[in-house]
C-alpha cells in the first residue's frame, strides 16, 4: 500500500489537501508526480469531491509485477483517459477514446489525480515523455496539446491547407505551433491585437483581431478550430470558409450549437467532433512535439493549496499566458 | 431559334405558361422534355418571376455543333447544377457543385427549366439515362435522388453501416432504397406508423415511430440522413448515435441549426453538409438505380398550369407518396 497526498476540490469550491491509500497492481505504475497543467476542466471540478488534476508528467518510482513497457526512472505523463475496456469496436480501432466504459477523468477514479505528490495508474495508458521535452512543458501536452493535435491529425488536416485558430489561450497557443510545423499557413483569430506578436513568434501567417469587424478578410480557411472558451459569431467566420471546410469545436461549453442551417449544406461543411487523442495519437503527439521544438508557453505555481488557488484565479481571469504549471514542492 | 413553352412562377404565387425563345449554342442540347420531378424547392419558387423545374427528363430533339456525348433521340435528363467554372479547385477535383461560379437552379438560367416543353442545356451537365429507367421513374432521380445518393456515396458510407433515414418523403424513400442496396442495414425514423409498410416495402430493416417516444431504442447508428421537412429534435436521437457517427441534414430549412454542444465532441459526431451530387457522383447514381432497379414512388400529374398547381398543393399539405412527376401533355 501507498500513501500519497492530494489535492481535492470540495462542495464550497474550496481545494483541501488531503492523503490517499493505493495499492499498486500488477498492470500499474506507481509515478512521483513532478509537474501538473492546469486546464480549464480542472476548474470546473474544484467544486466536486474528488481529487483534481489530468496533465500529470513525473517519474516512475515502482512498477507492478505485470509491467512491461517501464522501469523505475522513466519520465513519464498521464491525461484524461484512465483506462478503456479493449474489447469493444471503438478500442480495437483505435479509437479507445470513444470506448462506451472509458474510465475519464471526472467520472472515474475520483480518488486520484495529477495534483497529488504520487498518481498510480495501468501502464497502458500512460505515456513516455521523449528526453528532450523537460516535464515541465510534457505536462501541459498531456490534454491541451492532446486535444488540439488530435484534431489535426486524426480527421486528415494536409500541409497545404490553410487552417483557422480562433482563440489564443492554453489549446490555441499549442494549435498554432502544431500546425506550423504541420507545414500549414496558419490564420490567428483574436478579438483584440494583445496578442498579434506572440502568435506570429508561435509560427502564425496571419492574424486577425475579430472584435467589431463586420466583413473578416483572409483567403479561404479549410480547417478551422476554435479554442476560445466561447462560441464565435459563426455568421462572421461563414464567408471565409473554403466550401468542404471542417469546424473543429474544441472548447467545453454547456449550451448549444447554434450555426446557420443553409451554409452548411450550401458549402458541404463538416462541423467535426474531437475529443482528446487516442493513445496512438498522442504518441505521436509528444514525437511531434520534441522533434519540432514544440513547447507550451507556461507560467508556474507551486503544487500547495495557495499555489493551485492562484494558478486557477489567473486562469479563471482569463490572465493566464498560456499554461499554467504546477511543481511539486 | 427555338421557341418553347415554360411554367413560371410569379410574384403573387401563381403558375404562369410563357414562352421562352433561345440558340442552341455549339456546345449544346435542345431537349424535348417528356416529365419532370416537382420537389420541394420547386414550391418555394412560385412567388418568382423565373422558370421553375429541376428534375428535368426527356429526349434529345437537336445538338450544338459542338456537341459529342449525345446525338437525336437520345434520353437523357438534368438537375440543380447547370454549370461550373471548370477552372477552380473544386471544379477540378471534382467537387464542382461547389465551384464559386457555379451555375444553380433559382439563381441562373432564370428564363428556362424543367416544367417546360423544352429545355436548352451544355451537354456536360446533362446525363444519359440507362435505358432500364422510364423518364417518370428518371426524373426524381436529377435531384431528390441525387441528393440522398451523394449523401451516401460521397462520405464514405460502408456495407456494414447502420443508416438511419429521417423520414418517409420524396427524398426518405429514396434513400432507404440505395442504402438498402448498397448493402446496409436501414433503420427508418417516421413521426407514426402510417408508412411501416411501404418503407419495409423499399427495404428498411427496421421502423420505428418517434412521435411522443422519450427513448429511441435501437443499436448504434452510424450515418443519419434527415430527409424530414423540419429539423428533428437531435437530443431524441444522440443516445442512439455511435461513436464517430455523422450526420446529414438534408432538408432546407431557413433557420439555424441547434444542436447539444457537449454531445458532439463527447461522441466525436460528424454533421456533415452534403449538396446534390457532382458529376460523376451523379452518374454512378443513375447506373446503380438501374442496376438495383431503384425508382421512386410517383404520383403523376399533366404539365399545365392545373396539374402544376394540384401537384404542389398535394406537396405543400404533405400528402404526396412520395414525388409528383408531371408529364407532357
Amino acid at each position: 500500500m501507498v500513501q500519497f497526498t492530494v489535492f481535492k476540490g470540495s462542495k464550497e469550491g474550496k481545494i483541501v489537501q488531503s492523503t490517499t491509500t493505493k495499492d499498486v497492481k500488477d498492470h500499474d505504475v506507481l509515478i512521483k508526480v513532478s509537474h501538473s497543467g492546469v486546464c480549464g476542466t480542472d476548474e470546473h471540478k474544484r467544486s466536486y469531491d474528488m481529487v483534481i488534476g489530468h496533465e500529470g508528467a513525473g517519474v516512475v518510482e515502482e512498477i507492478g509485477s505485470a509491467v512491461t513497457r517501464f522501469k523505475k526512472g522513466d519520465s513519464v505523463g498521464w491525461g484524461y483517459i484512465h483506462s478503456t475496456c479493449n474489447k469493444c469496436k471503438q478500442c480495437i480501432t483505435g479509437h479507445e477514446t470513444l470506448c462506451p466504459d472509458r474510465a475519464l477523468y471526472g467520472l472515474a477514479n475520483l480518488d486520484q489525480g495529477s495534483f497529488a505528490s504520487h498518481g498510480i495508474w495501468n501502464e497502458d495508458y500512460i505515456y513516455r515523455i521523449p528526453d528532450s521535452i523537460p516535464r515541465e512543458f510534457a505536462a501541459p501536452l498531456m490534454c491541451g496539446g492532446a486535444t488540439v493535435f488530435n484534431a489535426l491529425q486524426a480527421f486528415g488536416t494536409r500541409p497545404s491547407d490553410r487552417v483557422g485558430v480562433i482563440g489564443v489561450g492554453g489549446l490555441g497557443h499549442l494549435a498554432i505551433q502544431f500546425a506550423a510545423k504541420m507545414g500549414c499557413e496558419v490564420v490567428v483569430f483574436s478579438s483584440t491585437d494583445n496578442k498579434r506578436e506572440e502568435a506570429m513568434g508561435l509560427g502564425a501567417t496571419e492574424f486577425i483581431a475579430t472584435k467589431g469587424v463586420k466583413e473578416l478578410q483572409t483567403r479561404p480557411i479549410d480547417r478551422l478550430l476554435v479554442t476560445a472558451s466561447f462560441q464565435p459569431d459563426w455568421s462572421q467566420y461563414i464567408p471565409i470558409l473554403a466550401p468542404r471546410a471542417s469546424i473543429y469545436p474544441l472548447s467545453v461549453d454547456s449550451s448549444d450549437l447554434i450555426f446557420p442551417y443553409m451554409a452548411i449544406i450550401r458549402k458541404e461543411l463538416t462541423i467535426q467532433g474531437s475529443l482528446v487523442a487516442a493513445r496512438q495519437v498522442h504518441r505521436e503527439m509528444l514525437e511531434f512535439a520534441a522533434r519540432h521544438q514544440i513547447r507550451p508557453i507556461i507560467e508556474q505555481f507551486p503544487m500547495t493549496v495557495e499555489g493551485i488557488n492562484e494558478a486557477m484565479e489567473r486562469l479563471g481571469s482569463g490572465k493566464m499566458r498560456y499554461r499554467g504549471v504546477l511543481i511539486a514542492q
